[in-house]
């Protein structure tokens, strides 16, 4: 099986992190490596990751990159109409995990999902991944690790939150270790189909 | 004096509105024209309004687009950070108005500013103008006129919110109109110019 190199276009350490851990777990000769790049110019102002996720490829490819990939997540709060969704970063940047707590004062609605797209750019061709995982805001924010928003989700069959999870705890449960894992799949069939065409062509 | 026809790429018909009245009111050749244009595509998700706009213009130039402008303009609270920011018109849909008042509640600091910013394109160049208008935010939403956040949004030197205007001392005032009319001295100016290079083309 030949190795294939990724590369992770973000600036953020903690996904990054996260992604490797779960292409560390498995045997797989996969290595990703972070890429930082100017995120400003790649996400578009869309209401829906999908579409932000694929415009950044496709803006990454014009640059003339391949074998690539791009993740985007969010958090979408019912109560709150899906708020603060694909602007969550800028959000928790600005009135964060205080402004959100605010805005859900005597609201027993606390729903809420987190939402990860991967757009891969892979030889040329772009797949989406999706993860989400369902669950509450909680009351007041709690413990120490991820970052972000962590501090106040609490994921369905969890008392935590993903902050009070080490990584490889949330990343048994996240939005984006799900999608990460589909990500993972394909590219191991992938490189086994690559090694079966090379195979047709020895014999 | 030849005459001008500039495409305004919006889908806010408010907004259109607002410059057209700017343009009506002095005697000039210029034609604006509003054309629809999927705005998901072209905003990115800056934390500053220039940067969005030259980003937006650059991308309407590669869809073969000349001689045209955009707006994009942003509610900046000084207590959360310059919350919403660019991101004023998904923050109105989702929080929307009772959000930003939630936010604000026993918050004594209520100065806040509107910001426009226009890119331009013409003959292939890109020119950028902004307007500013300072303020504060309002205890309750007043007024029926204009659209957003302006049922809460007081300009400094006034005791009525820009709903409470009508669209013309709305323009007397706002971010957008002061943009806006330095856009049209601009194009003015090029005209005029424009007039002497075909005279003394002619001479």
């Amino acid at each position: 099986m030949r190795t294939l190199k990724l590369y992770f276009l973000t600036n953020n350490k903690h996904k990054y992190s996260e992604i490797l851990d779960i292409f560390k777990r498995v045997k797989t000769q996969i290595r990703i490596e972070m890429y930082s790049y100017p995120n400003t110019k790649l996400e578009i102002q869309a209401e829906n990751l999908e579409e932000i996720v694929k415009f950044a490829v496709k803006y990454a490819r014009r640059k003339g990159l391949d074998n690539f990939f791009i993740e985007d997540s969010g958090l979408f709060i019912e109560a709150l109409k899906g708020f603060p969704g694909p602007f969550s970063s800028y959000v928790f940047k600005t009135i964060g995990i205080p402004g959100i707590l605010r805005l859900l004062e005597n609201e027993t609605n606390r729903k809420a999902f987190f939402k990860s797209v991967i757009g891969l750019c892979l030889n040329g061709k772009t797949y989406i991944f999706t993860g989400v995982v369902k669950g509450r805001i909680s009351e007041i924010p709690r413990g120490k690790y991820g970052f972000g928003f962590d501090p106040i989700f609490i994921p369905n069959g969890f008392s935590k939150t993903f902050a009070e999870m080490t990584l490889k705890e949330k990343n048994t449960v996240s939005h984006r270790s799900r999608a990460a894992k589909k990500m993972l799949n394909f590219l191991q069939n992938f490189l086994r189909g690559d090694v079966m065409e090379e195979n047709k062509n020895t014999f």
